[in-house]
């Protein structure tokens, strides 16, 4: 059936440890060995996943303590990600299941590459030997000097000093965000520690031909969402040879492609090239059940962002464990159903195709730049009740996306931000001064900024920057505040904004702005804030930057941001189209260049085609400049011009 | 007071262990034989429960093991309900109390029965004893063969398999769905383990003509609501002369009726006889103060379900303790009050006409089968949110209610479907074969079944059948899918339904059906899945059989209901009336039909009377055929002919 | 900056024992010095906190057992006021800590006085040596009767007797809700003697003219909100020379004063003299962020509610910590912002007029009883979902507050009424005998008294009276009920309402009043409950006694309250203003009056004022009687006459 519907990789192998050791030092690789000689019959790829994430039920009966620690107490035996990533008992047993699997499957043919453990992250871990070592990282970070400790962190308050580091409290029941949030810092660089010493084991097994990748998964929220605060993926893909993600979203009337949209960027951004698509849903969730023509937009749309695979979790639906409504391509009677067709009929298109979809270069010149310190931070110091950093980051993202303005997605480590034309920096709270004057140097430089409402409020230990607020960028955004608040009932005044937008109310959050060199782009409508600015515009050296103060209804931010990019050639290049026809480009192998066209709705679309003569690649027609393209309800066109 | 109000059994002694043991083996059983002796002068009957369900500090301090070792730990001392069932040290001092009191007690005159401890559960109990006892009764069940349970509960998924005894995890932290629904059915079964020791002792003291009981308590929502998870009633009863239970229900606007019917028809089917009403508000709650004419309304309306007793919890308020407003017949003043009132009025009449209203026996050709597989199922797999089995069970059964078809309550192990003509079977989630193949035949017979979503999706073990869904019933049912979601917007498409009926929208979860030999009642008014079926209806063999794909509102379920016992002599021996009027009937000890007819409103209804001549119990008035009954708001007639 | 905004005191060192006893045995006071030398130069005046409530690190890490072990387990480190307040190394190192800090600045010319510790309660503290003292306590209190504890506290019930005290079981468990609660009376009484005993050792030190205070913090609710459960005010403050508080509170549309005048009433209260408020928000939380002018309405009125200090917490806003969003006078720039300008405004104001405001005092003919004990026996017992006892206690002292009726408040150890013309009683839920015979002899006496539902409904140990409810007070109010319910669409019907009063409906909780020599003023419209009183009104001896047997809308309270009064004086001295402006009154230093007029609005209020001719004290101009006074938005008069 897999090879009917032209599937040609599957990944096997990362979630079950105990089917290949079932008892300590006892091996039984066949299951592994029966799929690959399958699929060296049928001619089918292979990637090979390290079982690492799940640990066996006989290792936690006898050794007990590779069970995390977390600050809810020790875990049960059960779910996976449950074991402490730093134990020596775990890693010399993931060492040698590593080296035993590598022993029977690197010189396979079909393998094609490697997956080191799965949707890695620190699972929480806080025991005593990790505690221990966060101690010797702050002795290290601070050069031994506990009064540079206690300074930077702020411990006088509530009496929370450490006079001696043999007085270190246990670090679960801080309520210092700057040390608690140093302490995730700390606990993600364990991910990044763990990859790496799996990448290591595997590469001295693995042929020049084959790759190593990870399985990354976004934060959560209905579906994929935003960056993760439990593992740094800019640094955790160091070691890889090419970025993985799992990509989940809502389906149905709610199908927009943000998710696929923002992941895709993301991960592509982080090894800036293309990536794999190592998980994505087939039928999901029962509320994900895909409408029909949607899984087929789906595909697309996720190689339109520069995935160089679409594959499934998974084949078929479980008939036990915590994921059986987490369905696959085939139902539990494993028999065709409209979703293995819906794959058959694209998977049938690709054969034909691929050469012309894959390796898709993207150019971006607009970008975001985000921070996981930043969004533990605001953790720790929320914004206004459940509001979190990565809202901010998709009301930015989200809003680009729907007019069609493609973006990379930016590390706070970026040296070299001159290949932007324009730069968004949403909430970023946490933030080392080096990388707010870099920004300004953007700014000088000719850069276009567009920063948001809690940016650099404070250092990178989450200390509130004493002098002036935004620290150090006020300089290129000539503004500064000394006073937020929750709005009730404000909106805005501006002459940027017409008709209801003036009736929108200002959300969760404002800063009460004062400018100094900066234009007034909005002011509060309301009595007691009048007098302060909420938006405001300020050309520095060459360039141009907006602050936007507070936190507004989508089509207000529109507003604003046409008005920074009036200035660049970001407005022009885009299409004339907008949201549900997303429009989606890049450069492929034959140096052409692709365009999809991509409609998220129940509505047939029609689009006036502007460029250059081209081919449409599904139809093979030609489609000449200045013809209208019609584009059926949850359906795409592709131009290859 | 009692006398006064023709009370005439008390129930005693079921919570005050710590007075008729005050210290480890001390007994002062002087409170138990001063009411026994006031009873024998009022010549009063009464139940004497065994205090076994609420144990002793004296206990618990010197033998902490014998509190329950839960999920969420070793539970404190304070509640009742709080002692591993099968702890030793618990069993040794519950057998010599319940002996000591049997010795004092079971002699005399007006002891007429004897209750086994009281809502008996299992009370989380998961320590180590009985975890060891569930990996032994595991060994049992799959005859030491560790690849069949393996299988049967999918643990390869997630690295869970088990490839030695000695590594079986600690069954608590479980995320796997079987393992842990098998570990809750185990736990029912220390229920029908405790209480059969305890019957046995009581057997060995009691007289012939003493009969032994339990109070069951039922699954609670707002009130007595469905079946329970914590103990299986059916086989729990089994070692019972009669069944008794407590049955709690909101009253004011909300009082229907529905929860004294569902609690009686449950209670009367595990025995199939005529039950206890051991315990029902008074007062209650303060939100359940009952309006001038309920108490009464409510206690005919058991009598009228097969109930052969009405008693109250309690006899007056408690002074202290947690169930202070959990008001008695009395308020804490002890005087007469408006509710002791109503029960003086009514106990009056009861005096005159007692021996025509007790033992009432039904001979119901409707059934509705529920199972506690099914329950605790659906709470590791939920449909949809917090919707839950009994919900289900209760859609149904209520809509069966308020409609006037009385009905029986069917165990999974029902052998023999014949006496019914209409089964209806909610949700039937965890699915033995055998009973999916009796349900088949019964309809091949000639029986008319109505199966709603979810049924026959998983086996007994919660794997989900891989031939077809609804698997084996499908023979009967003409119908299988592959797919299901959470419906948004979706309307109905039928001929069944009239005028605002159409507009209703289906609820929480649907299945898009696929007819084989089945016709389609309806189908889904919706884009994307019209194509599909929502309730169809087969014929087979003799019977016929309809499915009902999705959750509908009530109006829409009562077209589907009638639909199918159109057929059927259910809808000519209903009353014509419906809900709020409420007709229960049964043959007496005279031979004679007995029709109740119940108000449960604020309007006077009218009530065409069209059976055989009779008499009015309550006004001792003829009534003819053909003649109109007045029912004045919240009162009630009663014909007997 | 502070000596520009005429800041003259300052408070200190109440947080910080890690910075004074870095390693244990260590002292280092050279910040606190380094402070006080800086206010002597200044001629500003400084209270010198004790730094007990925050416990450093090395005292946690070397001595574990001085954190706290609560129902919820032992705390871990971090926050303040997690240790156990009775643990006796605690208590030594906090006796060193505060002789050292003695002896460092007790001689010190500018240190005005002593504030021990902050904020104390007993933060749940239930270890071992907790419940054993609580043992002795309650054999102490029940001269070593088990049998009279059994019974005060109905522990038959459920088996909870105990019958050895050796069998006395962990309290945490317990669900009796009298032991509970006397428990937490004991635990509060913890409170006392620890403050008593940080007293005795302050007083060793002290010169006489400084003085000794606490920070009481009053119940928690969106700000400071009632009293507290885990402290009795009352008791806890004998040992202080004055009383001080911190009062927190909403802003912005949500200013209304409420909180600053029920505190100050409560604490002024406790020692029937001027009060210092020891801490309020200047800036406070984001939502906080105050309108112009708020602030300075603010201050006044705590000068009008008898406070003889407006201190802010704090100065400058964190910049790290968990109260870095707790902002201070200055902003965590540090420099001028408009909050600063503002204080400073208002600070020179001060300057000026600070001898016609301090030592207002005040007569008030009107009161309020509170009583910690029925505070926490309605958690036990609640009411009706969330509604909380200080609901209660609002729900009339703020209608009092509307119609300015100023009033103290009282507590259950009262033993003269009589300096009170009116006396209000809200919920008074644990009510000891001789309180409600002390309430009888004062209406019988002349006096007004108004009682609502849920008063007198148990005694001190939260036993139910079983003689009539509302105990004792019957005879006064000339009212009983036996019964009570949760209203479901119920008016009220009474001359006493007019117009839309007629359509309010009751809210949360209703008794069934059966009047026997009250009048009744209201009754309930409702089919069910139509022949039961709501409100009732009796004349007893020389005085009156009203009943308020449900929670009813402002509004008709307001009717009710009118009803009571109307034969005192309080409502002609009352000033026929109303909400939003606000009078307060009082006696200064000069034996002149004082009034405030505050207004609480954005609209400009004009006020008659028909006082003798006095003198402005804002402008300096006179008022003559019959003058037209007029109220700028957020702004206020006082007039001296």
């Amino acid at each position: 059936m897999m090879k009917a519907a032209k599937i040609n990789t599957v990944r096997i192998a990362e979630s079950t440890w105990s089917t290949y050791e079932p008892q300590e030092g006892i091996f039984d690789f066949s299951h592994v060995e029966r799929v690959l000689d399958a699929m060296e019959e049928a001619e089918m790829s292979v990637i090979i996943g390290t079982p690492t994430y799940a640990v066996p039920a006989w290792m936690v009966k006898s050794y007990p303590d590779v069970l995390a620690q977390t600050n809810q107490g020790r875990r049960l035996y059960g779910a996976r990600q449950i074991m402490d990533i730093t134990n020596p008992t775990y890693l010399f047993f993931a060492e040698r299941i590593i080296r035993k699997l590598m022993e029977k499957t690197a010189s396979r043919k079909y393998v094609i590459g490697f997956q080191i453990d799965n949707e890695t992250k620190y699972y929480g871990t806080a025991g005593k030997n990790v505690q221990k070592r966060f101690v010797k990282y702050l002795r290290n970070e601070f050069h031994d000097n506990l009064e540079a400790m206690n300074r930077a962190f702020g411990l006088d308050y509530w009496s929370n000093r450490i006079n001696a580091w043999e007085d270190f409290p246990d670090v679960r029941g801080t309520i210092n965000g700057s040390l608690g949030a140093e302490f995730q810092k700390f606990q993600r660089s364990l991910v990044d520690e763990f990859l790496n010493w799996q990448a290591r084991i595997v590469r001295e097994y693995k042929r020049q031909d084959q790759f190593i990748t990870n399985n990354f998964d976004l934060g959560w929220k209905q579906g994929s969402y935003g960056i993760q605060s439990d593992v740094n993926h800019f640094q955790a893909s160091a070691c890889l040879d090419i970025a993985g993600v799992d990509i989940y979203h809502p389906t149905q009337e709610h199908l927009t492609g943000e998710e696929i949209a923002f992941g895709g960027d993301l991960i592509r951004s982080l090894k800036h090239q293309n990536y794999l698509l190592i998980e994505t849903q087939a039928q999901g969730f029962p509320e994900w059940t895909p409408y029909p023509n949607q899984l087929r937009l789906q595909a697309y749309s996720h190689l339109a962002s520069g995935a160089n695979s679409v594959m499934y979790w998974h084949w078929h639906s479980l008939h036990n464990g915590c994921e059986t409504y987490w369905k696959g391509i085939l139902s539990h009677d494993l028999q065709e159903n409209a979703v293995y067709k819906e794959i058959k009929k694209f998977g049938t298109e690709w054969k034909q195709l691929d050469s012309h979809l894959v390796n898709l270069k993207k150019k971006n010149k607009a970008a975001i730049l985000v921070s996981n310190e930043a969004l533990t931070g605001l953790q720790w110091f929320r914004i206004n009740g459940s509001l979190e950093y990565n809202d901010i980051v998709r009301w930015i993202y989200n809003c680009l996306y729907r007019w069609n303005i493609e973006c990379d997605i930016l590390s706070p480590d970026t040296k070299d931000f001159s290949p932007y034309e324009f730069i968004a920096v949403p909430a970023l709270y946490a933030a080392p001064s080096q990388l707010l004057h870099r920004l300004n140097d953007y700014v000088k430089a000719g850069g276009h900024l567009l920063v948001t409402f809690k940016t650099a409020f404070t250092d990178e230990y989450l200390k509130v920057y004493s002098n002036i607020q935004p620290s150090i960028l006020s300089e290129c955004l000539g503004v500064s505040y000394q006073q937020f608040t929750y709005p009730q009932q404000v909106r805005l005044h501006s002459k940027l904004f017409t008709g209801t937008q003036k009736k929108e109310m200002v959300q969760e959050f404002m800063e009460l702005l004062i400018p100094t060199t900066a234009k007034v782009l909005a002011s509060y409508a309301h009595p007691a804030w009048k007098n302060y600015a909420a938006v405001t515009g300020n050309n520095y050296g060459k360039g141009y930057a907006v602050y936007v103060g507070c936190m507004t209804s989508n089509t207000i931010l529109e507003q604003i941001l046409f008005h920074v990019l009036e200035n660049t050639n970001l407005l022009e290049e885009r299409e004339i189209v907008q949201f549900p026809v997303i429009v989606r480009k890049g450069i492929n192998d034959f140096g052409k260049t692709v365009q999809y066209y991509l409609n998220y709705s129940w509505e047939k679309q029609t689009v006036l085609y502007t460029h250059k003569e081209g081919m449409n690649l599904l139809t093979q027609n030609k489609v000449s400049t200045g013809t209208y393209l019609e584009i059926e309800p949850w359906d795409l066109q592709i131009i290859e011009s």
